[in-house]
C-alpha cells in the first residue's frame, strides 16, 4: 500500500489535483482510496434529527448507518493516521491536507511562499494553481495536474514507497500447513494482530509474537 | 460484545425506544454502539459538492473524512452485518430495523398483525406505540421504553446472550511468554486474525490457526 499526502492552503487546488490523480491512477487500474482532513471545527457529516443523529446524543458511542448502497462507521473521535490506514487495503492512499503522516507529499501553492512554509525532504513535486506560472521550484518539479495529471502519476508511480513492505514479516499456519501469502495479505493480517496485541500488557516492540486460535 | 436488534415499521416507536434504552444502559455504566438500518434507496451520507464527494466521484474507492472530533469511514458498499460488528467492542450493540443477524429481538408495533408478521423464536420483547395499550402478548412483555427503560432494560440483561463467547479460544504469545487476556479482548484478536485468514486458501472452519510474527 502505497500512501502520500497532497497539501496546501485552501484554495490552492488540493482537491483538484487529487481528483485528477485519482482518475490517473484509476485509469492505470490500481485500486485507489483516499482520507480528506477537514480543518473546520464544526465539521459533522451527520444531520441534527436523523436517526443516527438520534443514537449518539442518546449515548451510542459507534453509530453506523447502512444504506443499499454503502456502510458509514462513524468514530466520535479523531482516529490516528495509522487507525485509519488499517481500514484501507488499496495500491494507493492520497491523504487531502493531512500533516501528521510521515509519507511523500504534494505540495499545493499560490505562490513560493507557500511552497516554503510546507517544504521538507518528503516533498517530491508541486502543483495547484502555481503551476500555471512556474515548471520547477528548487529542483522540484512543478506540474500541473489538470493538463498534465500523466507526468505527475508517472512521478508518483517512481517516488512513492510502499509504507508497509519493511515491516511484515508473518507467517501462518492452518492444521499444520503453511499458507502463502502476498506482501499486501501479510500486511492485512500484519496490521489485524499488531493492532491487537500492541495494545496489550507484555507486548514489546520487535519481540516475536505467536497468536493459535483453536 | 450483546448484539440485540429493534425491528418494527416506520412510525413504529423503533428510534424512540432505541434512544430510551441506550440512555438507560449508558447509565448502568455499560458501553453501548448502534447501527441504524436505512431502508431509503436514496440514502448517502455525504452531500455532493463536498470534497469526499469529489474524492470519491473522480474514483476513489474508501474516502474517509476525518474532522476535529469525528472520523467517518464511507465504505461505498452495503457491508455483512459480521463485518460491520468487526468494528465493535463495545458491551451492547443494538441494531435498528436489521433482519439479517441471527440475534435476540424486540419488535416495535402499531398493532397485533404487525408483531405478528416479525414474530420468532429470537424475539423477547414488545415494544413501541403499541404498548400504551398491551401490558402481554402471547406470553411476551409488551414494555413501554418512554416510561419504563429500566423494566426493558433488566430484561436486556437478562436475555441478550454474549454473541462471540463460544467461539472464541484463542492464545497469544510474547517472547515465549504466555500473555492473559480478558474474553473481550481474546474477541477482538480472534475476529482481527480470523477476518483476514478466512478469505485465504487453505482455511477450513475448525482447524487450528497459528499466526507468527518475528
Amino acid at each position: 500500500m502505497k500512501v502520500f499526502s497532497v497539501v496546501g492552503i485552501t484554495e490552492s487546488g488540493k482537491t483538484t489535483t487529487i481528483e485528477n490523480i485519482i482518475k490517473e491512477l484509476r485509469k492505470r487500474k490500481y485500486s485507489v482510496g483516499s482520507v480528506k482532513e477537514i480543518h473546520f471545527e464544526q465539521f459533522a457529516i451527520d444531520t441534527e434529527g436523523s436517526n443516527t443523529y438520534r443514537h449518539k446524543e442518546a449515548g451510542s458511542q459507534l453509530v453506523t448507518a447502512r444504506g443499499y448502497y454503502e456502510t458509514d462507521i462513524l468514530f466520535q473521535e479523531r482516529l490516528s493516521m495509522d487507525e485509519i490506514l488499517k481500514f484501507y487495503n488499496h495500491d494507493f492512499v492520497i491523504l487531502e491536507g493531512v500533516t501528521d503522516a510521515n509519507v511523500p507529499k504534494i505540495i499545493t501553492a499560490h505562490n513560493e511562499k507557500e511552497i516554503l512554509e510546507r517544504l521538507d525532504d518528503m516533498v517530491f513535486a508541486i502543483s495547484g494553481k502555481l503551476s500555471n506560472t512556474l515548471e520547477e521550484f528548487e529542483g522540484l518539479p512543478v506540474i500541473n495536474a489538470m493538463d498534465n495529471a500523466e507526468r505527475l502519476v508517472d512521478l508518483i508511480e517512481e517516488k512513492v514507497f510502499d509504507k508497509l513492505s519493511v515491516k511484515s514479516k508473518v507467517k501462518l499456519q492452518i492444521d499444520g500447513k503453511d499458507i502463502d501469502m502476498v506482501p499486501f495479505v501479510q500486511n492485512i493480517l500484519f496490521n489485524a494482530v499488531l493492532g491487537v496485541v500492541k495494545e496489550l500488557e507484555g507486548y514489546e516492540k520487535g519481540k516475536e509474537i505467536v497468536v493459535r486460535i483453536l
